[in-house]
């Protein structure tokens, strides 16, 4: 096992991970940008490495800066969390050249399943089922037009190499498409300054619903249950539950087997999540595989009880998974809301500040994973979800009722957020009796 | 169900039982001291009520006062959490009297189990293995030597209504006897102004093992597991654990069968827990019957799911248990440990003061049940027991490891606690192998 680790990261991921670490007997390495030298991820190390100034292509996106910090202080691996370099293959690329463990898929696996047409193309061959799409990258209006009419009106137009909703589009008519797909397009090169694009078949009231999986370089891939993650804020996750309540267990049966299978189809190894679009026929769609640790991964943590940082860091390490297919059990109901210094009022536009007072509820079946404490400082340079909550208990009737009565208890001073918004929706019918596509908030909050 | 249940206690009991009141529909209000009146448990609640002075006489423990707040506030219930009128039987009496719902057992039941003496007959009679000891009160010195030699040294001289670990003394040898005696004696008066005493076979190097029961009003009760609560400073409880791992498989469930049997045969209802010494062999003999929730409750809902304390109210509410006894399952393994603001240099006294920042671990099983923040005052008038950490995970020892994290993570400035006291034991070879008896903390730490 590792015995220093560093951490590519900040905020609350930071800090679960460096929670880990502690419990795993690995030492920590935190690095920070100068803003976030008194963040909690600094004290909470072992030892601290400042890497730059504020942007974060000075700081946490920079490969150099941090591959230097792990040298200088001897860290044999590099956790990357969420975000940031955690699904850039050049950094996994650059961990391997430097000699440092990245913890996490090969270079070659994360550059595959990063492009959205590869990634398809690659499942359609394994056999898992995929929409129906443009089979090429796609770059010109014209030959996009084309593709289009080709798999049939409502399209979703996508940048390759896009995420968190950037670079998208849905395209209901012939119409709208050269339009839209030149904002799709333009955005595309403004967030991942890259213009490839592709189409595939719009899938209309779908849920969206991921599997977790585990895999180890022993060829063992074991399967966590899947999330609901249909409640979205222009492709931004909002809510996630385990399980998905709706799924017959014959179609979460299946649904878990592709996952499984889309995994040892491509040699998968560490943590990664299967992301699927299920219609309410039965009928489910690969849509991507995320070659990381996910914001919502607690809530696969509660049901199964398995550490999901801890088994990333084992197969890292060389060791096998901990626990076999037969020993993962999936129990009760667990939720997560993401609190974000935003403003719901104003276009959910980011929110920083002085945190002056936080109250974060607990006791039984509460977990709460953050990085502020009363007098931190919410930092305008980045992400701007600050708490999550999770709540676990029997079902979903009574898991609801905890994480109303979580967010209620949870009570922030000086920076506003999304806590009120989330509350309508926990208290509004159509969620509460699980009737939620990812068109859910458009309709019910436009 | 009820409408609005009054809680009868402060700090962080107050606070789980306003938390499990919320998540039931159920209104809370606080009662509260002078002093208390910024407290997390007055904030919490829907109403609060003021009854009082500092002194516990004056607030907590006056009776009248607390049943008028739950008259004006038209309060159906009181909930007293633990300590204060928790186990008194006239107050208990009193809330029949005046219409309100006790949620614990009869003030027949509290009476029959709060005196040593007739709880230890009652269970004899009852098949109950039960230390061999003096069957009627002694009051005089004379008389208790009498029966000390039938008995047999060494013997353990108790107050009939004691408990906290006053009014209790060990003699070895007859010599000793009078004068520990007297000392005993002395405590019983001056701590529960009652002089009746009883005597009983002192086990060596036992542990303290109890079970955790709920029965309902049809008579229905089940047994959530075990708890080892071996790691006692002067009959004080530091460190408690759920399963006891070194009981053998067929032990336990006699134990916990001999706990169901001991509620059944008084008529038991609430949650309740029954007190057993064990010795290497096998052998568990009953101590005590504690007919109120304990501190220690969460390592028993950790291990099984249930919530104890909705439990109680639901019970109370007339409402059968939410569960049988084929749906309880204990998994995994939990610890408690309690911190204190207490000086471990200098004898464990307590160190009241203002907390001047708090940081309380988290994260993946991990719950901390407290009522302080940053900036609370801990009052000199009240119990020093300011925060419980509860860790859970798959076996001892991982949750050993989770312990020691957790007790490194958490920071307090401002006021001494026991933290690293509590560090040192858990990494305290023997402690770590789970050797420990009642006496462990005297033969590691004198």
């Amino acid at each position: 096992m590792f015995q220093k680790l560093l951490i590519a990261n900040r905020g609350e991921i930071a800090v679960r991970i460096i929670r880990a670490c502690h419990e795993m007997g690995i030492l920590t390495v935190a690095v920070f940008s100068e803003p976030d030298r008194e963040a909690l991820h600094v004290k909470m190390a072992d030892e601290a490495v400042c890497i730059g100034s504020a942007a974060a292509k000075d700081s946490y996106l920079n490969m150099d800066r941090i591959l230097n910090a792990a040298l200088i202080t001897n860290a044999q691996a590099i956790h990357p969390g969420f975000g940031f370099l955690s699904e850039n293959d050049q950094f996994a690329e650059k961990c391997q050249d430097w000699g440092v463990v990245f913890v996490g898929p090969s270079s070659e696996l994360i550059r595959k399943m990063g492009n959205k047409s590869v990634a398809k193309e690659t499942m359609r061959q394994a056999g898992i089922p995929v929409i129906e799409g443009s089979k090429e990258p796609v770059f010109d209006n014209k030959e996009a037009l084309r593709q289009a009419e080709k798999i049939g009106f409502p399209v979703m137009v996508k940048a390759a190499f896009g995420g968190g909703g950037k670079g998208m589009r849905i395209v209901s008519e012939k119409s709208e498409f050269e339009s839209l797909f030149r904002l799709a397009q333009q955005e595309a090169v403004r967030s991942f300054g890259d213009s490839t694009m592709y189409l595939e078949k719009y899938i209309q009231n779908p849920r969206h619903v991921e599997v977790q999986i585990v895999a180890d370089s022993f060829g063992n891939v074991i399967c966590l249950g899947e999330r609901d993650c249909s409640v979205q804020r222009r492709h931004q996750k909002m809510i996630e539950e385990s399980p998905c309540t709706v799924l017959e267990d014959e179609t979460r049966l299946r649904l878990h087997e592709a996952a499984v299978e889309a995994a040892k189809a491509v040699g998968y190894e560490s943590a990664g999540t299967v992301e699927f679009l299920c219609d309410s026929d039965g009928n489910f769609y690969f849509m991507e595989m995320n070659t990381r640790i996910q914001v919502e991964h607690p809530v696969s943590e509660a049901v199964t009880g398995v550490d999901l940082i801890r088994e990333q860091i084992r197969v890292a390490s060389g060791l096998p998974l901990s626990k076999r297919q037969e020993e993962v059990f999936v129990r009760g109901h667990a939720i997560e809301c993401r609190i974000n210094a935003e403003d719901p009022q104003q276009n959910f536009s980011p929110c920083p500040g002085k945190v002056e007072y936080l109250h974060i509820p607990g006791g039984k079946g509460v977990r709460v994973d953050t990085a502020m404490e009363s007098g931190s400082e919410i930092l305008p340079y980045y992400d701007s979800m600050i708490v999550k909550i999770i709540v676990h208990e029997q079902n979903r009737e009574l898991a609801l009722q905890k994480m109303r009565c979580a967010l209620k208890e949870f009570q922030i001073r000086g920076v506003r957020t999304n806590r009120d918004f989330l509350e309508k929706i926990l208290n509004e019918p159509d969620f509460c009796e699980g009737k939620v596509t990812t068109g859910y908030l458009e309709k019910h909050f436009n």
